[in-house]
């Protein structure tokens, strides 16, 4: 038993995952609307022969390896790509690819601009190869095929559709992401906080409108604002510990229609970062008692209104896993694995394993050469290489399983 | 020659004159389109045998009552409607008014919200009393029918139309306006400052856009923004010497479009008043100065522009014309004549005679019996009373007229 | 009867007069320790022939002339200097006068930079003209000689000693000052608000001490106090109507020991000032609603405190007393009578003739020929021009009075 | 030759060490003013035999142990006490201990209240111990027992006084400092950052002076101020990267003497706070930035003036010695040896190997065994447990140099 025969199919492989990111690349599907996508996984899964496959809400596919006794171990790919035009001028871009937005109703360009294509195909391969060498291993494997991560709504779909009572419960939930900020081909982990606590928060200031000479019979709102948005830079300069970070933008702000007219209302939307459970519960509590304050202050006929949205989690790798995961990376990599830094962006990965109360970790895989020029994600021109980053992915996976299901991890 | 004789149809003239009155209010038009208007009090002074009657610009005209030797008076009555819709209740309310708004082309209500219908029957009486009465007075009378009082552009067109030249220089130069703030039927003067000078200024604040989670990436520009507009507060508090009457009103601002983006810029809307030239140039002054600064304090990649629009000048009555005009009102009209204080709004009416370089003073005329509960100017429910409104304004045009005009005032 | 028999010896007293001014000029004694003050004009009187002279508190005066039926007219005249050294270059200027204050125990310069030094002799000398001249008018005269004008407290101590009790209730009060604001020589007076209601407010923030470094274990009152001083500014700017005349002032600000320790508290001292009684109240209300929702938005572990102190009433003249002494002084003076705008300064003569419950008026009179360049009250350099000042303050009271005391005013 | 062998003698001398760490706990001497610590630092070596014994400034003292060919070590214990009252309950408290502070010309309470006494005993201990087993290693070993580290100018009085010319120059420059926040007997290091830079500023706001009610006649240094303290917390929140650590503290506002004047200027005491030289340049970049901005915004007649002072420089450790000496520390202390997370003070102690242009680590020595608990570095309570702190911090010493002198660690 061993990770080397279980990747043992990996070069004779490549062609064909090559083959299938390129068709996943060109054609991307917006959050929770990726039906051609989650029906190809299937496919591909059944006609690697494997048969328990199963759908969890519209678009999640879940497929299911037992392999005697041992334990569960479960990897989460991301599917979904964004409402945007790629600019990669790679020859496999998703040039003029469009889709219907459900909710708005409007044609909109999409790309797979996160990379989610490299998770699908990674999570894909890895799978069969574990498939294809039972022997190697024992335990049960699943893989997650989670649709909506850039809503932050697909994993609560799932949970929704019942994950939790249609597989079994696993003992270690992992994830990975390609990444612009790591060497190419290396993979990263952190014990800890790993990705931010993020929130959205639209607020509306209830003054009282008025001619704009006469701004006694009225409350003014953009006074009140600039007061709230001016009072709210204290809480991460004052109240938030420095070593600590945070952070509170006011994204967009508006109020009235005309120079002369005081308006009635001023609406602020706030976006808040953290990494540490406190730290955000504290942001949110500061802006509410901030944004209160200033109202009373302001005379306010009613009391302002807060409405959250766009929420994620913290995403902490906990401890022991994260360990066996890095001593299994560093064994397998050597200098290719390496320590990751917190990174300011957010995922609602945790919310699986946190609805099945098992522990979980998450590592960073490095997907361009040319790393220190690469693009962020979510940019036009953002387009891992194709290898060695297709096939790290899938190495990747199964060394990182291997802790829980390989006896002889060489 | 007497005041009593001008005045002597008044009462027969009365009906034909609020039937004239609820035609001009059922048929209102916008700013600088009022060519049904124009024609139709062209056609009213032709019809009473005016000869003398010239358009200046397209929709102003002008008619002059040439009567010997004496001094030249002339009065100005503003003729244009408002945006809105009349919601007066009146059983010749401009239900349903609307009109092409020539600017946009789009449809829009239209009412005489502001009373200036009450002006042009109002000086079209006096007009044809004059005319009727030649032997009562001698010199010169010129009615000037002023379009476009409501966008500051209509006494400009009507100096750009060459208004200098084509009529006798006045001695005097005099406006009225029906308002809610005097007791019905009286007339109110002052000397000194009447109606603000005003301004519209908007100002484009140039941030850095980045991601909300990365502030030190770029420039907030509604951090910025909340900044101006906290500072522009001591202006007023802190630069005004106490004593006098300012406003600086920011009546919008708008900047971003999403909680997590930081955008590239703030649009702020300014509206400024004040009741002396010194005063308005030390407002207009610290505002740039302020914005300016703070666009350096948070390191602008570009500095701050500002438009301004909708100016309008300060009104201010001359002692001289404004102390015989008060006298002639007291001999005339005894208690029905009031003193007058400043009004926080703002009119174009000085800029004609300013060209002219002749001197000017404006009156008010109460339009309400009920005038502690009168809508304001620009309410959808401003609609004086027909009499004695009517009545007093076509009284107050001759005696205010009279010193320059008429031996004999009783 | 007539005012030209009362001050039939205005010229041969003039020496006289100008000899005691130069006296209590040379001899100031600080706000109630005006113990040789009050001794002198005692002594004047009674020297003068006035026999009903009382003390009313420690240093009041009183000096009581009945002479028959008609009203009581009471006037006051003001005697405290102020602790500081004069500068004026004047042969009587009061060098190196210095007094102990009883109150700190310290040696301090003593000045009669506000001029009521002038009150007391103009006040003297009119009162031995009614005196010496009790045939040409009828009625009652009090001249109250008030301590203590300057610290808020005089007028105070003289209603607490019982001046309602002992003195005659007057019919009206009156009340003159020596301004640099006014031509040399004339008497100024308006109806309504003359001084305004001032009010001084100690407000003390308490915040949480820290380390500097860990600003998030404290609360800090130094960013909180700047919130507060920058959100009281929109108080005269956005909650008091643009054409009231109202300031806010923050003062004095301090707080904190050295750079790297966050202090505990901060302390604010605040003035108001305002020309009618609402508008002060507003004043008051609106900074206690802001600086308690500041220290809210602070999150501070105590509510804030306020102390209120050094309060001047509203000197706002009652309309009908005011006519008549304007109408006495234009037939008196001609152009000499002038109309003067409000002083942004305070006053606490109102309380006396508000303990009385009668009307009273108070005018100003110009003390300097080259007034345009007139040092202000409070100024090192103040030193009224010895006449026609101090002729002319004796006239006015005189002829202020007349209305009520004299049959035949010419 | 070993590390064993060099601590051979630490148990027999623990009497004698913790004798001489009383003697100097009980006798503490504020900074550059150590002249009996630094006699006594003297008179130990020397009575050990140590011959190479000089002062480097007036109480800066270095012995050299010259041993042969190798590498030169330095290692520096700060030697001044603190300006406070010892509270700390031991029978070896410093218990009524004064001193006249030289600057001021006051009797001061002086205490060691930040553990300097530890760093002198264990120096001298560690000297002592090589010099007695030159055997064991070989090289140059520099002991250096620096003044003035409290006050930020003992290392730049060392550096002035010529250190880098007469001593060796050093291949690596050590240092330690007990501390409450590690374990006791715990030593724990770090690469880069360790002890922030730190640096004060006093910023001199120039207004212009008026009377409280006629504010537009001055320039409110109070209004000013507030604008300032506010505008600064948007460096912390928005200019400075997230994840960055970065401090600005407004320690100190003070300005005015009265409710009632507007003072002329108001003056402000920073202090400033950074893991990284180019945080520290941007954040003090900033504040100049922002408080000239708002000094052109408030109109000021002057610019604001700038005074640095109590500069300490960013204490960050080197890779190569740092790596070098965790390795020992690991290897000899096995779990005894912790990792360290930066520390928000500061130090002078890299001044020195900065003046030599060699590279420095630094570790911190846990003292209290009840550490959850320990008072923190310059509370009156601090007092390390006497064991293991002496002992450890001994052997510390001598485990982080081996590296360097001593060719078997055993």
């Amino acid at each position: 038993m061993s990770i080397k025969k279980i990747l043992s199919g990996l070069a004779s492989s490549r062609d064909s995952r090559e083959a299938l990111y390129k068709h996943f690349h060109r054609h991307p599907e917006l959050s929770l609307q990726e039906h051609a996508t989650a029906a190809r996984i299937e496919e591909e899964l059944r006609s690697g022969g494997i048969d328990e496959v199963l759908r969890v809400g519209a678009t999640g596919v879940v497929a299911i390896l037992r392999n005697g006794d041992g334990p569960v171990v479960a990897m989460r790919g991301d599917i979904d790509a964004l409402p945007m035009a790629e600019r990669s001028g790679k020859d496999y871009a998703a040039v003029g690819a469009t889709q219907t937005d459900e909710a708005s109703g409007r044609e909109t360009p999409v790309a797979h601009t996160c990379g989610h294509d490299v998770h699908i195909v990674c999570l894909l391969d890895a799978t069969k190869a574990l498939h294809a060498h039972r022997d190697a291993w024992s335990g049960t494997f699943v893989a997650v095929f989670q649709p909506g991560e850039e809503n932050a709504a697909g994993a609560k779909a799932m949970v929704a559709a019942g994950i939790v009572d249609k597989v079994p419960k696993p003992d270690v939930y992992l994830g990975q992401h390609v990444l612009g900020s790591l060497p190419g081909g290396a993979v990263g982990i952190r014990s800890g906080p790993l990705f931010s606590a993020a929130a959205s928060i639209e607020i509306t200031l209830h003054g009282k409108g008025s001619h704009g000479s006469m701004p006694n019979l009225g409350v003014d709102p953009i006074v009140l604002g600039a007061a709230v948005v001016t009072r709210l830079q204290t809480i991460v300069a004052r109240e938030v510990a420095p070593k600590e970070t945070a952070v509170v933008t006011v994204g967009s702000f508006h109020a009235g229609t005309k120079s002369n007219i005081i308006p009635d209302s001023a609406i602020l939307q706030l976006n808040t970062r953290a990494f540490d459970r406190d730290v955000e519960r504290h942001l949110h509590e500061a802006i509410e008692r901030i944004v209160r304050a200033e109202c009373e202050a302001a005379r306010c006929p009613r009391p302002p209104e807060f409405r959250y949205y766009d929420r994620y989690p913290l995403t902490s790798n906990h401890d022991a896993p994260t360990a066996r995961v890095r001593a299994a990376f560093q064994d397998w990599f050597g200098d290719g694995a390496v320590d990751m830094g917190p990174v300011p962006a957010s995922e609602d990965f945790s919310i699986i394993p946190d609805a099945f109360g098992c522990p979980y970790t998450y590592w960073g895989l490095g997907g361009f050469a040319d790393w220190k020029n690469a693009p962020g994600n979510h940019s036009p021109f953002f387009a891992p290489d194709l290898q060695p980053t297709l096939d790290r992915g899938v190495e990747a996976i199964v060394v990182a399983a291997s802790p829980w299901l390989v006896a002889d991890r060489q």
